[in-house]
């Protein structure tokens, strides 16, 4: 939570009348939050994939679980979550239990699960097209480029809708990721 | 409506990642916004009392009408406004017709409304207690001191309820006026 | 949290176009939600007032606490309270302490509060004049009267706004109120 | 402007509280009016289609255009859209006239749009697989099948967001689709 206290003394425009705050409170989002949030949604997915280079896929996956539970929404119910590169029946992951199947995969109800951030990424980098703040939300559209530990490049469209928690907390609750389209 | 257009480019903290952004709307409400919005207020009440002075009721009423229709948001379908000295039946002013009453009078529906604008009032200071900014509203609490043309000052405990509308403009929802309790 | 999950089908309006739904998360803030609210806080009053008259001021104190943080939002940073009967300079109530000394008194710092809610209340009614949900927010205002043992009864002039929290329970985030103005 | 005004007489559950209502109104987001504006874009995409067919391009672009007007937000500032099929470097079209180019074609700014409206849709299906309705906004995530009038189905994948306007109406303020990945 974002707790402002100052003593604010707006200058007076005219004699006629005054303003002053003592206390304010501003759980507005804020520019900032969100490219920290988004920020930090890639430094996460880097260290899940260091974990499980140098600590095994248990770690990774363990790892993981806290990524979700601290950056997404499920506590609200639902995430609307379109991963990169899930198929049907299994392309949308509203659940928690399909989130992390997606990241670090080993889960038999998700088959074709081989886990995203298992892809040895080296680096993340977000190119934002644009972010609409607007009342208890921030949405942000735009490029995200993934460099693995042989330089390969792959570059998604991504959206992420965050709302801000009681305790001050961005979390994604819609995520939809797309490979580019190429045209063919 | 508060449009930001920047070229944001986040410094790097690390090597590994990167954020940037082109694009950037930002229709959260600011505490700037809301003490521009206050002071506004008071100058309308003051105007309206100046005006009233100078050219009488009926022009005072015109710009009344202007200023309610500018400042508070009745075309959302209802405003949650409790007037200072207003007495039963009437103390609720949910419709613009019973909001013009009370600030200028002259309507027989409510016959006990003198016209709170035309006191002579000619200095409004608002001294906030807190304001409070959380998704798409902002609300405030505290007094305002309201001067006359024989510097009396009447104190009142007011708090506003704002919300931001299409064109970006703060519009008073709720708007709960009384006067000091004195213990007695 | 209101969770609705529906199997919903859209009639066909037309052979050409369709919408279906599996899972709906509708945080939104109801009527049925908002008048649930007051209520509880009328029964809160009459609670904390009956446990003083039966068991004394220390047990009455111990579930006031447990009200003003179950109903009010004052984890949020910040509560906007008028209370109806306060004085200068502690007119507003902006923390949780001031909001528990108003209610079941005690407290040294707030030399004037007799205990508000110590005052024998046995009924509670709540009249309001309009409801405004928004966005995040829901705003009421109206009349509240309250009947002590004598049969007397008080009448007050009260806004309430709440949000809803992560749980989806609505907290008061700001609370006026004012005795009647009576002309005089 | 959804306005919902009802004498609510809630039943008393004791005889100690009660509460009632004179005005409501209601501006949260509702999971039909959700379903009606995801409809709405269907059967607008339908129409601009059927129009280029009867009436040729200029017309459907007409059409487009009040399509647009009415349906999204870029009257705020900006709209995150990432159309089905758009490329490097005009993947995004955060402008009115990108969006406009996406659907009608005809824009030398934006020399790979065909017109994705004039491909002789026939059929519109959405198929939601999660509504989030959350302060403000709705966010919906799903698939939408759309058959030409060959019979071929192209399915998407699909987000979109909306919030409501002044005047109660849903625009769509983020729309992200994208074709589905075959693990090809």
């Amino acid at each position: 939570m974002k707790i402002t206290t100052t003593l604010a003394t707006i200058a007076l425009i005219a004699t006629t009348s005054s303003v002053s705050a003592d206390v304010v409170v501003d759980r507005a989002i804020s520019e900032t939050q969100v490219l920290t949030a988004q920020k930090a949604w890639c430094e996460a997915l880097i260290d899940i994939s260091t974990t499980n280079s140098m600590k095994g896929q248990a770690a990774a996956s363990e790892l993981a679980e806290k990524v979700i539970d601290s950056a997404y929404g499920y506590q609200m119910g639902v995430v609307l979550f379109k991963p990169t590169v899930t198929v049907n029946p299994n392309t949308f992951r509203t659940t928690r239990e399909g989130a992390l199947s997606y990241f670090v995969g080993g889960n038999p109800a998700y088959p074709d699960d081989k886990g995203f951030a298992l892809n040895d990424w080296t680096k993340c980098e977000i190119e934002n097209s644009a972010i609409l703040i607007i009342g208890n939300t921030a949405s942000t559209m735009g490029k995200v480029h993934l460099t693995d530990k042989d330089g390969n490049v792959t570059s998604v469209d991504k959206s992420w809708q965050f709302v801000k928690d009681d305790n001050g907390q961005l979390r994604i609750v819609l995520h939809h990721s797309s490979l580019e389209f190429t045209g063919e």
